[in-house]
């Protein structure tokens, strides 16, 4: 008899290289799977919502795996962070049922993008926020973005080594925020290609502060064509904020570390 | 010809030994003090508002020193910010007169702690953040801490190895906000004793979760003895938000990086 566990987990990626298990070791995957094991005393390998690369953070990641003990959910958590690095952590402990998949039933992602708008460059936030030392227009990013929304094929923003099936995605929402010296741009869509998020991050701010007019990025969209779009923009401020899955599966969409951001 | 030169500083101090210089270096003055001899291309001893422990964060640090070289402010900034390491930036710099000090002119200073309240522990702000997993009464702290303000003698919040002359202090605000999972702790005074935010908020959280009286912490006060108050807790959510000085100086009290936190 195994049961299949959902957690949501938080992490800063800084020093990780990226999600996804490496035979060297040194992913937030390798980490958290070594710790879960030590916890459960058998090994386990998750599947996780959306692999991040290096240098970015999870928020609310989603994984699931088939344990072959039983514990409380509060043990789960407990139990596993004592083995984790400091800069991981499990949030929450679920069990919605044997065929909960993190990644195939995920009806859509969020992710974030935080940037300090400043003439002088992050220290304390330094790995957790892009940069940028010239002032940002909002109302040019926000009017070009639009053309982003609803179905799309985003090749002009996918990386070359994108394992997607297909470049047509659902770009739901893109909202742009301000709060003191730093921009808050988030993005909810169906899913996303590799580097998605921050191809578009380099165009938006070529957009942002006029080196590019707000009627360019339909024409790189429209070309489907990577070698149009702006370069990719740093990892530094991306945050997988988190899978969202269908309500009746009662999954915490929320995490502590939600609050801590600007 | 020498510049009085005025910096204000932005810091995360976990992978410091505090501020203050050592034989061994590992610090921030001494990683500091190397960034800026290599961009004045001579040796430079700086002196600080404040010293701030290891682990503890500094948001407006100032520090003052005597330059033999003739630069522009911003140079100065970005000039010796390329030498600094990416979680040390200068965010200001001013020439306020040669009679300048940023520790004797001070009339004041500010701290911030900030604490996460989860049964689980940080991990995205790890390094950032005290962590306590029982819930606060925030309505008891708000009402302990009204016999700390005012002048005191601080000694029962004082470190064996503190060097002030005078445990007396003036204690001139203690706010205590929550945002989300978030507590804030601001604390506004003449000067902090070694230790002292961190004695403070080792008994404002024995009250906050019921483990002390509000009357309890009269009497720590009142009795001047290191002893009765609780254990010194965390650096991890301590940042020094900076001094204070008299308006002619026109020195900046802001920086970016308050803007970052909860």
């Amino acid at each position: 008899m195994t049961t299949r566990v959902a957690l949501g987990v938080s992490y800063r990626g800084t020093t990780y290289k990226g999600w996804q298990s490496q035979p060297g070791g040194g992913t937030v995957q390798d980490a958290l799977e070594r710790g879960l094991a030590k916890f459960a005393a058998h090994p386990i390998r998750t599947i996780c919502a959306g692999r991040t690369d290096a240098g970015v953070h999870g928020l609310n990641q989603v994984v699931h795996f088939d344990a072959q003990v039983e514990r409380e959910p509060f043990s789960w958590i407990r139990g596993s962070n004592r083995y984790l690095p400091p800069d991981i952590a499990i949030q929450w402990c679920a069990f919605p049922g044997a065929d909960f998949h993190a990644r195939n039933h995920a009806r859509g992602r969020r992710y974030a993008y935080l940037l300090l708008e400043s003439a002088v460059r992050p220290a304390i936030e330094s790995g957790g926020a892009g940069w940028i030392f010239r002032p940002l227009d909002g109302d040019a990013m926000r009017a070009a973005v639009e053309v982003l929304l609803g179905e799309h094929d985003f090749s002009s923003f996918r990386s070359a080594e994108c394992q997607a099936a297909s470049p047509i995605k659902i770009l739901r929402a893109i909202e742009i925020h301000k709060r003191g010296a730093y921009w808050r741009f988030e993005f909810d869509a169906s899913a996303f290609l590799h580097h998605m998020v921050r191809n578009i991050m380099g165009c938006l701010l070529a957009v942002g502060t006029g080196t590019r007019s707000v009627a360019w990025l339909a024409e790189v969209l429209a070309a489907r064509d990577r070698k149009l779009a702006a370069p990719t923009f740093a990892p530094d401020g991306l945050y997988f904020v988190g899978p969202y899955y269908d309500a009746e599966l009662n999954l915490p969409q929320k995490t502590a570390a939600m609050d801590w951001l600007p």
